[in-house]
């Protein structure tokens, strides 16, 4: 539909004539101008001898040539995976172009994602996939050996390392041109969360030029056309929460392809609620990385965390940079500190550096580049906590018992907090006073909720009654649990 | 989409406010009525604070609630089903109703049709989606012992045996109410067939009184609310080409439970270009519709019949009632009598009356019998071949070499027939004067080509050039073939 599909609309009659049906295809011609298109019908919407077109094909407006298309041979490759049978480098190579030209109706790229997580790719496939769909977007050319670059398998809340790690490798002289994507269904995506204080939408010469003055940016990966088919891929897989193996590894390394980069820290996090479940998934999913990576010509480090409860303290754009600012200070959340550590050590190593993050965390010297790439990125000159705003309206949740916290559920937590308004609303979010193992009596506050909205934080408020994603348990239950 | 998907259309800035994304569901509620419809964005199309409806919403037009609606359960019950785990009872009974009330949008059925291809489904799996494919739809009682009914898996062009069953059963006194579907790829359905000579839109009360007075009917099954869930899961799985068997079973059993059939007989063709490619699939489907069919109290028995070439020798609505009126004379295409007598003596067994279908093909009854129903359908009195008249643009295809006709392809056949504007130009079609083991001389017509407007015979011409569907051999070819 609008997303970008393209659909011809044309009359149940005229349907009829040509000898069409809902979601067959026809072909679309004028003046040697050729390209192929979904089609629905009506009854009325649209009337005999007339076509409607989606957003996607409003360049097609005015007289055109409609005909019966075939079936892309792309669905009959479909057709054979579901088979069992593999597939050949040619045919990975169509589905891709098909599903880029939006050629695959939405039923169709439903059985895809579903096909290719039920059936699993083999190391060749992998490769195949990811090599045609670096192809089928723009690839940047830097002029340096080293292009370094970070990327987090999602899931877990707060976990906003980037913010911390770009400027400790781009103060290195490292160039780290990071693009990061916007939340789909969590509180806050990494773009999001600089979005609170700087601008983050900017074309494929801006964020050339970022980089090149301070080696370093922190942007919005939506307005660069690198590796588009991933989009429409992420799109089907969503509703479905289906994240395959294969595609995953295929959708990062492609985009981490044609963004130019050549060293590349992967983090992993597992756990219950994360999207990866569990420690052999997660080494699974590493040794693709590498192996694919090494295919690719980047070397691909992968590091394995605990990702069952939130990360830092913060949930929502504001909050979360408030984090970040912190440990950038020297100090924030031990847990944000040294995961983002962890990480920037490991890329700092991969591109023959002294693996001193620790240190120009406490030193400043961190903080001033990060403050340095936000003012590039328009924003504000030495941005600290102060500039921060948090939304007004808040409601503390309590304990309702005294124990020991046993879990902290992502899902929940990332629900309360989209429904407090973020990322749309900057300021609105969660703030986690305790986190797992803490120890809380009775009426001790848990979580603050911010909201920029009152009927947000109501709403919100409404669904903390039902569950507020934090269980307390005895402390003799919690020893019993670990005998 | 239009089709009957649910969908409301709203501004990006609406659903950004809602914390909404296209794909997402929505409640819409209005006066203690409630709704669920999956959410598209727009950038123009809609305004702020207003939404757009597609056609099965068209009923909530004016002021209503809009707000953010949890994924139905039935999408975590497909992932289930994908990650290997079984259905119960009332996980399955849930996908049915959410399926039925339009709540899964396309990507979610691609999803759901090819989960149930590549993962299969228990025998009690299959029993509790056929149970709940019933319940989703009306139920038809009559007030008699035995109702008769036939289907056949279809896949085979010009396999016109209904309209020769139908009359031998309902000579007999024996009641059955026929619903036939209307061709979506092929040149015709049974009801676009029966279309040709007389009305097939009845609504059930009025089917009960054709079925009253003359024992049987041949009418189009789409006005009547069978298993309506049928048709929504048929259009997933026709772009991807999908039978799978649980849910062909499941289909067909629900169909005839609903229609409150209870002595069926399924005609499974099989070989290369029918639905059924194998007689080991056959078989394997055969035992799951007896088994089902024993479940749901319904006396099932299958044929499995050769299907790899088209039966009887017209293909298109006139032709194929052409064909049908040569049976019911007593003469016509041989194989379509030797399977039509088949399936209608074992129709007649199982009702317990004498199984002398050919009797009464000769002896001009069956033929009464038909013109009887076909005048109560409101048809012509007497109907017979004069009445019948063909596309008067005619193109005869004629053999290429001397030889054998080795194999005439279903597939090619098909997609001729319905180029030639057949379903709806009735007059259009193929007439095959050859089938396979017949020896032709160079030159010879193999089959004429029946258009009613020229420019369609024109394209038919074109594609004739590149395959005709008739494949040629020496004799000593075949000879070799044969060792």
């Amino acid at each position: 539909m609008e997303a970008d599909t393209s659909i011809v609309i044309i009359n149940e009659k005229d349907a009829e004539e040509l000898g069409t049906h809902a979601l067959d295809r026809v072909n679309l011609d004028r003046d040697g101008e050729h390209t192929i298109a979904v089609v629905d019908t009506t009854k009325k919407m649209v009337q005999e001898g007339e076509i409607g077109l989606t957003k996607s094909l409003h360049k097609w407006k005015g007289s055109i040539q409609v005909s019966i298309a075939s079936k892309p041979d792309s669905v009959d490759y479909i057709k054979k995976k579901m088979d069992g049978k593999e597939w050949n480098s040619e045919e990975i190579r169509k589905i891709i172009e098909d599903i880029n030209k939006n050629a695959l109706s939405d039923i169709e790229m439903g059985a895809y994602v579903t096909t290719i997580y039920t059936k699993g790719m083999s190391f060749r496939e992998m490769a195949d996939l990811t090599e045609s769909m670096v192809e089928a977007g723009e690839v940047i050319k830097w002029g340096y050996d080293k292009i370094a670059d970070k990327h987090s398998i999602g899931g877990v809340p707060g976990n906003r390392v980037t913010p911390i790690i770009i400027p400790i490798i781009a103060e290195k002289g490292i160039k780290i041109p990071k693009t990061s994507s916007r939340a789909i269904t969590s509180p806050s995506g990494t773009a999001d969360t600089m979005e609170a204080i700087c601008d983050i939408d900017f074309s494929l010469d801006e964020i050339k030029k970022i980089v090149e003055d301070t080696d370093g940016c922190l942007v919005w990966g939506g307005s660069v056309k690198l590796s588009p088919v991933d989009d429409k891929i992420i799109r089907a897989e969503h509703p479905l929460s289906l994240d395959p193996e294969g595609q995953v590894v295929a959708s990062v390394l492609s985009k981490k392809k044609a963004a130019g980069s050549n060293k590349v820290v992967i983090d992993i996090p597992y756990g219950e609620g994360a999207k990866v479940g569990n420690i052999d998934e997660a080494r699974s999913l590493a040794i693709d990385f590498k192996k694919i990576g090494e295919h690719m010509e980047i070397d691909v480090e992968c590091t394995i965390t605990r990702g069952e409860q939130p990360i830092g303290r913060g949930i929502g754009p504001v909050l979360e940079i408030r984090d970040c600012l912190r440990v950038l200070n020297g100090e924030g959340p031990a847990d944000l500190r040294k995961k983002s550590v962890r990480l920037a050590n490991i890329l700092l190593e991969m591109c023959d550096r002294e693996p001193n993050a620790e240190e120009l965390l406490d030193n400043g010297k961190a903080l001033k580049k990060f403050q340095e790439i936000v003012e590039r990125q328009n924003g504000l000159k030495n941005v600290s906590e102060p500039d921060l705003e948090l939304g007004t309206h808040t409601k503390e949740v309590k304990a309702e018992r005294k124990g020991v916290i046993n879990h902290i559920e992502n899902k929940t937590i990332a629900e309360i907090g989209s429904r407090t308004g973020a990322p749309k609303d900057k300021g609105a979010g969660l703030y986690l006073h305790k986190k797992k193992g803490d120890r809380v009596e009775k009426g001790e506050v848990l979580m603050t909720v911010y909201a920029e909205k009152e009927e947000k934080l109501e709403k919100v408020v409404q669904q903390l009654e039902k569950n507020s994603g934090y269980r307390i348990m005895d402390e003799n239950e919690m020893i019993i649990e670990g005998i």
